[in-house]
Parts: structure tokens; sequence; C-alpha cells
């Protein structure tokens, strides 16, 4: 699957692309351990679930930029160097995702 | 929504949950640094998607490990109590999971 | 699983809960109907994928009443009674419906 | 949004495919009916909130087919004739459907 031409670094946006998504990540790593705090203290378990729910939220952010970028990249590139493999590969992720 | 009677600790599966809960969690921490390094390293957007999805489903791991220790300890001990408003706390949480 | 105390029927929500959900289920019957039309008049993809994204929201709804009609009722009086199997049965309930 | 190039009529695939989603939709909706009538004949909840999810995994199945029919169709003919506002239009109805 690696494929050299289309990643972030291929983008015109890569470089505040790639800055916005790693901030992202570190807050959501960031709640993670957030969360493993909470089990370990024995806050109230609805309190956790609330926090999940808030991970949940945040990860949808980051899939949904990097939809947006791989799709405007990545996807319509390879539809127009007539590869439509890249069609199927995003539709099986789509899925994942659902 | 501190409650000292109900949390891990008030209940009798408490630290083997605990163990797995956190190892769970620290497993999650780490996918979540693994996607930071291939957004960092310019790897194909589809793989990081698929990596994403893979959190998405380990988080859900956590979620129902969490809601069924939630619902069958503190739930039905405050439903016991005649505090009915648990329901309508959890109703919400799982709103928010869904 | 039929559950003679448990249902509409044993509830003070009742005739007023039931009447709610067969209107929201009537006109989900319709928008399915319309989005058959749709397809047998080739509109356009996208806009049937919207159509559909709408009967999932309007199925949500139907779920959200439906469990918190039977949180409580059904659960609540099965945990007074004592039968804690009712907290397995809606934990694989909400698994499935998340 | 009417976009008389592309849509069911247009493809290749198109008898074989609406009939298969024609055939699905019409299940649906008879399970919807079952539903209104499990409501109206007070059948115990859970089992109603079972068949909601078996609907909306009956759902799913009909979104997928359709998704792939509109990106493999409309979205790569599109984006051949450098209409890229399909990406941005695709984009808003995944995560309506995420």
């Amino acid at each position: 699957m690696e494929n050299n031409k289309c990643n972030f670094d291929g983008t015109h946006h890569s470089e505040e692309l790639k800055k916005s998504m790693l901030n992202r990540l570190s807050r959501i790593e960031g709640q993670i351990r957030g969360i493993s705090r909470m089990v370990d203290n024995d806050v109230y378990c609805d309190d956790v679930l609330n926090q999940i729910a808030s991970v949940e939220s945040a990860l949808n952010g980051v899939k949904k930029i990097l939809l947006e970028a791989h799709m405007k990249s990545c996807v319509v590139e390879q539809i127009l160097d007539g590869d439509y493999d890249v069609i199927d590969e995003i539709l099986k992720t789509i899925h994942k995702l659902m």
C-alpha cells in the first residue's frame, strides 16, 4: 500500500495539515492518558464513559480531515492516472470507518 | 457526578477489571502515538485511516467492558436504592456513545 | 423473550408512547417507499444517499424513545424483582445498536 | 442536485443493480411494517429494539451498494470531466452516513 507519490508530503496543504493533525492526535493521546488516570483513581464510570465519547468525537475530527485530504489528493490523482483500484481501496476503508 | 459508593473500587471484579482496562488503554495510547508517527513520516493516508479504524474498534472494546461494569454495579445498586435518576444519566451517556 | 408483564401495555405512558412510535414508524415506511421511487426513477445517487441518512436519523429517534421506555419500565421492574438477566439482555441489544 | 448524466440509468450495471436495490428496499419496508405491528401488539421492547437493529443493518447494505455504485460511476466520471465539486459533495454525504 506504500505509495510514494501520494501522501501528505505530496500535497500542497502538506505542512499546515500535518501540524493540525499532529496537534489533534497529541490532544487525543493526552485524553487517553487522562482516562487511564480516571480508571486508576476509581472515578465514577459514567464520567469515564463520557470521556470516551469525547475521544471518539475527537477521533472523528481527525478522520474527517484525513479522509478529505486523501480524497482530494490521492484519490483524484490516481483516478486521473487511470488507476481505478483506488476506489475499491477507499470504499473498503470507508466501510470500516462507518 | 462523583459517587463514592459506586466505582471500580466498590465492585467485586475491581482489580482484574481495572488491570484489563488499563492494559487496553495503554495499547490504545501506543496506537495513537503510532498514528502520529505515520502522519509525521508521510505514510499513505489510506493506511493511516485504517489505523484510525483499529483505534475506534479498540475503544469500542473498552466502552463495552466499562458499560457492562457500570450497568451491573452502579446502575443496579442505585435502582435498588430507589435512585432512578441513574437511568436518565446512563441513557444520556448511551446516546453519546451511539 | 415474550414477557407479558413488561411491554408498552404495562407502562403508564403506554397509549401516548405507542401512538408517537407508530406515527414515526409510518413516516419511516413512507420514506423507504420514497427511496424506492427515487431508485426506480434514476434520481442522482447522492440525493438517494442523503435520503438514506434521513431514514437512519429517524430510526435513531425511534430507538432512543424505545430504549428509554424499556429502561424505565421493564429493566427497572425486572431489577427490582431480582431478575438481573435483564442487564445482559439489554447490554447485548445496546451493543447491536451501537 | 439533479444530474442527468449520472444516475443508475447511465451506468452499465443499471438494471441488475436497480433490481437488487428495490428488492432490498421492499424487504426493509416490510420490516418497518413488522415493527409497527410489534409495537401495536405490545411485543416485549427488547425484541422490538432487536428488529430495529436488523433494519439498520439492512439499510447499511443498501448504503454500501449505492455508495459503491456512485463512487464508481458518477464520482469517477465527474472527476475525469474536471468537476472536482463532486468530492465535496460526496464527503458531505459520507459524513452524514458515518
